[in-house]
């Protein structure tokens, strides 16, 4: 899913290249301005950008002319390439083959019942208020700490395994401790006490499956409601169900492995305050996440270091050392802020409360993606920490923004081509060669693995971070777009980046990683949007650039575009956003004749039974002994990972 | 619909009004500032209001304690009302009779099809993929031509009757001239001429009548799709019906006295066409509309018109004529325009396509609202045309704007308390005695009134006009939040006119005008998001006008209650909205299912059969001869105006 947004920036990118290298080059060039200056340094790059070109000059209509030809061809990639999309999906939907999902809808806030349990009154209302089609239904278990103590026998297992491997080798029975780590309390035999321990937990782990099962408690008000039609769930997914509407809210149920879990039991209203809060938390993030780096940094130096570990004066002292420290740690602090930035993201968009991964990327790339357009692209051009730019944005005029930064954007090409080489290109190189994850693998290997097991885990490549490279994706369009009118020059560095992304992913996405879900192109509107947003800064961008210029109404030439821009957008959203949210009561229909007819005889029920268990309930990891449901015969269609 | 405001606004402002007496109206009297300045003009109004809080003092914290005890206060009233009103449009929604829209979905743009004619493909279409509850559809007729026709008969008609009583009273057969207006051309006898007229209209309009019937050409690509079930009609509504958004769009059907015949036919991509033209002239009309007046202005002087019409000199140049040119032209083209302004506004919402007269009241009232914000309220603070501030606002830092705005609030409360009696005050008392339709009226019996018919249509007291008045009462409810805060005495002016208007409209509303269709309160979202941005403008006005005087950190308390408003907009919307734009499948049932036991033998497709019939082949108007559905036992059921 990281392919689509990367062959349509080259699509973009590429053309803009070649007619801005035949059209605006040689208009730059032949500009001379700089030639005449002498006191001002500059090199060739900027004698290609728009900088050469005089003030109030006539040339500056061909960048106006070229900036409209530009959103035109990029509305027409985009829109091509947002009908096919929309198309893939639902070719893709047409074709797939029967999923849980596709008769499932997910119920969250069932309004309590003071006489019925939550699962009679589930049955009660579909049977009511959808008689004709309601098949069956699966409540959500708040199986959190159950899960714990799966997880915790499994770290057991592990090492009950490792003592045995031991055994065998060394001929000697090993011991461990009881206590902490193994390193403190009374000596036992290792192989003895794990087998008893596993025994314990076992016992424990029974009891708590009978408890989760049989407490009313434990039962979330929450369910996946199947029908006997996707006709019925498409119904039921897009309708409202009560009138009070934060009650019964349906949704389309995620592919089981999509499920996550943990968000499933929150209320509406926690949902809202959820949110708010975590806007404000971006916020603040955004604009000011420099300020905890800062404190970081400024105890990361020397002095800081000595008070706190005085022990440490005397290393710290050698020369070699000492540069260290000041040469990289405060680098280094910022860098594993960096590196940890996703996750931090991921985890805000976790308490947001959304229910399924797919979704829980999206909105977590959404946020990477605001991050990297202030702190990266406005930080880059404007000088000062974000919250700085804030203030200086909110003692300004509005249309002196565009100005300021459109100003700063021809000069700051040669550092952009820098960036795009070393964190652009090295990024992918490093991204093919694997490094992060062998350097994690080796250490984990070192220090953690001691069985097959374990080093098979080591092992798994993950998924694709989607949240993480397709904002970055998105910054480098934005950069393309802004420069193709101002330096091209910066183009072809773009565009190499994009096509070694392309060549690199292809080969990771089909040989190297897992695929967690199937998206089913889902996150092709947030794309799609995003790139629009690039568009309209790019040209907010220019139109500042060229109010500096001295040309009279290039302003207004210009106006029209945005506007363009943002009807583009909403005419896109209404041709096919509905395609990636909806599922259209036409096409279940015709999926649902065709199965009538090429198997009438299914057993719907049978086939939806376990669909929608918790995955600690699911016989999937083979050393979990007691299976609830060990031998249907379709619990191999679901492959369910353990996910809370 | 109009008195829901009036009361909520009543409820917010009325208990604020007596806060702020009781704690604001002490602490700037007992300020002091304004007696220690001499050289400035102030009054006793300027005593009791923020002005006279000195520069700095600690004072200021009871203001903005107190704007966050009226925030709470508007949210506490909002909430309740909202909840009261959604309360209520689902009770009318459940107790209602049979109506034909519960059972009635408009389809718009159905594609075309090769094989088959628009009536058989939508049958096809919905009989696949609604199998157990598609019952009937209507299609729609393209009879503007249709309905022209049977204007001019009823105008001739009307002629004829004129005739018939002048022959009876004056026993002397009039005549008439068959030209332009009956004042050229050969003289005939009128009976006999309007006789045959009718006759020969009566064969053009039965021959346009099978035509329309007969013509694919004059089906439009809409249809209204009748179901078996409220149920039905509701999931048909809610749900996608194809893959491509911009086919087989589906809504609730509009009662059928408020369908908008006119845009059914209009095709997707116009339609985004058309918003986007018609934003692009709203703009325009707002900030441009002193332009044309001007124009208008200047040719409307004594040259001016002594050009145009020199024959006129010896008249104008008459001294009182002079005077009154002078003195009131100017003004009186002003306020023709203002007049003219909500039919302006409505005719630019039938252009962008609404389907129904509710959503084009709607569409136009918000319109309104938006003119009477920017250039009646802001205009009246900042002097100078609405182009001008914008001109203004965009070379403003976007913290200025509200300084700017906010200070010279307390200097123009003079100023709206005129305003208050000058327009709310003598409108309301217009409105009650009707002064301008008793005009109207007296103007139309002079010169229009032939028949008894015309005089009952001149007399026909109309329907309130929702778009006009309901924008107006937001503007009063606006001042009164923004003064809340700064100048308390202005809200008793503002609490008499809503008083008064709710006693007005009260007698008006259920003792002159018609109910044109019955809303069921959907307009409620509209109005509370009005009143919530009214709210949020007099929360950022509070802060610049506070920024202005030197208090530290006052913007800062200030700042979380716009976040607040936002929040609480959005947590209202999520919470209510859903039961003005959807209708439930459980309310759908529980009505299904009872009318099942109440009234088992109900022929529903005799009940819909003629509902949505075009008005024009409609037997409505006595004089209307071939009617096409005369004896159905239904037709009396569905009231149907004429309406295209």
């Amino acid at each position: 899913m990281i392919m689509m947004p990367i062959m349509c920036s080259l699509k973009v990118i590429g053309p803009l290249a070649v007619l801005a290298f035949l059209v605006l080059v040689p208009v730059n060039w032949t500009g001379e301005t700089l030639e005449g200056v002498k006191n001002l340094a500059y090199n060739d790059i900027d004698k290609l950008s728009i900088s050469n070109v005089p003030d109030g000059s006539k040339r500056f209509w061909v960048h106006i002319v070229m900036s409209y030809v530009f959103a035109l061809w990029t509305f027409y990639v985009l829109y091509v390439e947002y009908k096919e999309v929309a198309a893939m999906r639902l070719r893709y939907l047409a074709s797939e083959n029967r999923r849980p999902d596709q008769f499932t809808v997910l119920v969250r806030n069932v309004p309590p019942d003071p006489d019925e349990t939550v699962s009679e009154h589930i049955e009660h209302f579909f049977r009511v208020n959808h008689p004709d089609s309601y098949l069956t239904h699966q409540v959500v278990y708040n199986a959190n700490k159950l899960a714990k103590l799966v997880q915790k026998k499994k770290s057991l297992q592990n090492w009950h395994t490792y003592y045995l491997n031991k055994y065998e080798r060394t001929s000697k029975r090993p011991t461990t401790r009881t206590g902490f780590g193994g390193v403190v309390g009374t000596k036992v035999d290792a192989i003895d006490y794990y087998s008893s321990e596993i025994q314990k937990l076992s016992e424990a782990e029974a009891l708590g499956r009978e408890k989760v099962l049989s407490d009313p408690k434990a039962i979330v008000r929450a369910a996946f409601v199947s029908f006997k039609s996707r006709w019925a769930a498409a119904v039921c997914a897009q309708t409202q169900l009560s009138h009070n509407p934060t009650i019964w809210l349906t949704e389309w149920a995620p592919e089981p492995r999509d499920v996550y879990w943990r968000n499933l039991a929150i209320p509406y209203f926690d949902l809202t305050i959820r949110r708010l809060l975590m806007a404000i938390a971006l916020f603040f993030l955004i604009f000011f996440f420099m300020i905890p780096i800062a404190f970081v940094q400024s105890l990361a130096n020397i002095e800081g270091i000595e008070k706190v570990f005085p022990f440490l004066t005397p290393l710290i002292e050698t020369k070699s050392v000492r540069s260290f420290i000041q040469g990289f740690l405060p680098g280094i602090v910022l860098k594993i802020f960096l590196i940890l930035l996703p996750t931090i993201l991921m985890m805000m968009s976790k308490v947001e409360g959304f229910s399924s991964r797919s979704s829980l990327d999206r909105r977590s790339a959404g946020k990477y993606h605001l991050f990297l357009l202030v702190n990266v692209f406005l930080g880059s051009i404007i000088t000062g920490t974000a919250f700085q730019q804030l203030k200086t944005f909110l003692h300004q005029p509005p249309t002196e923004i565009p100005k300021t930064v459109g100003e700063s954007i021809p000069m700051k090409a040669t550092f952009f081509i820098t960036y795009t080489m070393v964190d652009g290109w090295a990024g992918i190189a490093a991204e093919i060669l694997r490094l992060v994850p062998l350097v994690i693998f080796h250490l984990k290997n070192m220090f953690l693995v001691k069985t097959e097991q374990d080093r098979e885990e080591a092992m798994d490549p993950g998924c694709l971070n989607f949240a993480t490279y397709e904002p970055k994706i998105q910054f480098y369009f934005l950069l393309g777009l802004v420069y193709s009118a101002v330096t091209p020059v910066l183009l072809p560095f773009v565009i190499i980046f994009f096509a070694f992304s392309y060549v690199v992913f292809r080969h990771q996405v089909i040989n190297v990683y897992d695929q967690r879900y199937e998206s089913g192109g889902s996150f092709w509107p947030d794309v799609h949007r995003r790139l629009l947003i690039g568009l309209l800064i790019s040209q907010f961008l220019l139109m500042g650039l060229l109010s500096t210029k001295n040309i009279e109404k290039s302003t207004i030439a210009l106006l029209p575009l945005p506007i363009l821009t943002i009807w583009f957008h909403v005419y896109c959203k209404g041709r096919f956003q509905s395609a990636f949210v909806r599922f259209s009561l036409q096409d279940a229909m015709t999926k649902d004749t065709l199965e009538r007819a090429t198997e009438p005889n299914l057993n719907l029920r049978a086939y939806l039974k376990d669909a929608y268990v918790h995955p600690v309930f699911k016989g999937r990891s083979h050393f979990d002994s007691p299976l609830l449901v060990p031998d249907e015969e379709n619990n191999t269609l679901v492959l369910t990972r353990r996910s809370s």
